[in-house]
């Protein structure tokens, strides 16, 4: 499928910076901007993520060959809404969300077919957003995890397929529901923990000094509380179930955990933390 | 007080580190080297960080004016144990020990005076340890807590502050329980949460991808799970009781997470993470 047109629904750091890069690696077709906010655009425009920009939803799409769609969880159903009835017979509907069950449901209700809907998930953010946080090099050697349905044409799940890699990224399939379940681990529950930490220390009376003597490790630790609000209250209400599996798992560790501080269980913490030490670096290289 | 011979029990990242840093900022004094294992002191004077290696207590700390523990946490009363025979009558003995009041007890059981004792912590480290992976800079812009008791000489807390501040540190006094209260929050925490999640997700049958999976979130928030097993079994079982009330708290709030996924509440949920957003921006510059 030639993919001469490309349309992206929300021009903030994902979208954006999927333009930059497919353009750096030599795309030469024409890339749509759509945002709510002219101010938006206007900096999509400036940083020469798009060529042509509007608030009409119908502009948009319209003539388009892929329309990407980079909105929070919760808006993809509004948004489809929206576009649905101006997308060509063969347009390639993709997305950048975090949750793709969700997605896949949203497009399976508004949309008459599955067949162009290749949902897609970049492993790969900035605590920054909008277009002026876009960075070409965003997705380079990072995965792309593309959650084709059965009814999904494979031709439309390779054109999305070939976009990524000029991004650089490493692109991967698997299905909608395991990918959740995966995420929910590696991805939001982190976030669970960044965010809830930041935000009992913060209520402390002494969160000025606890702040103060915070060490490195805290540093890296709560970055990731830094993300969007809106993009992680979507991710908590539309992978709901299988965040709260991992976060009830994640409790019940912290519970055990707890009670080995509590009866002094130098045997059972040292061999918890030996554990953990081995896993991690083995699986992750830096 | 004039500091001519400088003693380091448990030659290891902490102390090799510190020895570097003093010597790059000008220190002409002797500085000896005390470890159980003779691999770890050649390791040390191979690096340059120490004059005169021993694996005996005595001879290591003879005529030294100051020495430096730092060994983990629950070896401190042991070391004292071994060494305050041979320390002169003002000799300075301080730490960098990650826990404060479990030191001054151990000190306070053991010295005969607390006059010369200076408990100290740098906030700093690495998840590398020994003497090759010293650091000359790895003090440099952080900060350095001491802990002096009522009864420590001002001029023994002067002396050591100015060694410190030789490795570019920020040193500053706090009393030890409030020191132990604020880490076990900002440092002791971060990673009890980081160790549970790597264990709890190293112990799945889809482990190896779900690392693969991960996300540079998870790097950041994981790279503090490959600290020292032993070091922070001791960490918990010196800062018990202080860790588990912030271990206690921190659960509370992830029910209290768990119950707004539950419930659907995207209010409440925008709500928390925008307060710890908001909190983590205003702290933490990077």
């Amino acid at each position: 499928m030639v993919i001469n047109r490309i349309s992206i629904i929300g021009t903030g750091l994902i979208g954006c910076s999927f333009a930059l890069a497919i353009r750096q690696a030599g795309y030469t077709g024409t890339i749509v901007g759509f945002a709510r906010q002219l101010k938006t655009l206007e900096e999509a425009t400036s940083i020469g993520a798009i060529d042509e920009s509007t608030t009409d939803m119908a502009t948009a799409v319209r003539g388009a060959d892929l329309v990407m769609l980079t909105v929070p969880m919760m808006a993809m159903r509004s948004v489809l809404l929206q576009l649905k009835d101006h997308l060509g017979a063969h347009t390639i509907v993709t997305d950048g969300g975090s949750v793709k069950a969700s997605f896949v449901n949203d497009a399976r209700d508004v949309l008459p077919s599955m067949q162009y809907v290749v949902p897609g998930h970049p492993i790969a953010g900035r605590e920054l957003s909008g277009p002026l946080a876009a960075d070409p090099e965003l997705y380079r050697d990072r995965r792309v995890l593309l959650t084709p349905t059965h009814e999904t044409l494979p031709a439309a799940t390779a054109a999305v397929e070939a976009l990524w890699q000029l991004t650089g990224a490493v692109v991967e399939q698997l299905d909608a529901d395991h990918h959740d379940r995966v995420l929910a681990s590696t991805s939001h529950l982190p976030h669970m923990l960044a965010f809830g930490l930041v935000d009992m220390l913060a209520t402390r009376q002494e969160s000025e000094e606890i702040f103060r003597y915070a060490a490195g490790g805290f540093r890296d630790f709560s970055r990731i509380a830094s993300g969007d609000p809106t993009m992680w209250r979507d991710i908590c209400l539309t992978n709901k179930k299988e965040l709260g599996v991992a976060l009830n798992e994640l409790i019940d560790n912290l519970q055990r955990l707890d009670a080995m501080i509590e009866a002094s269980d130098g045997d059972a913490l040292g061999a918890l933390f030996d554990r953990a030490k081995t896993a991690r670096d083995k699986h992750t290289a830096c």
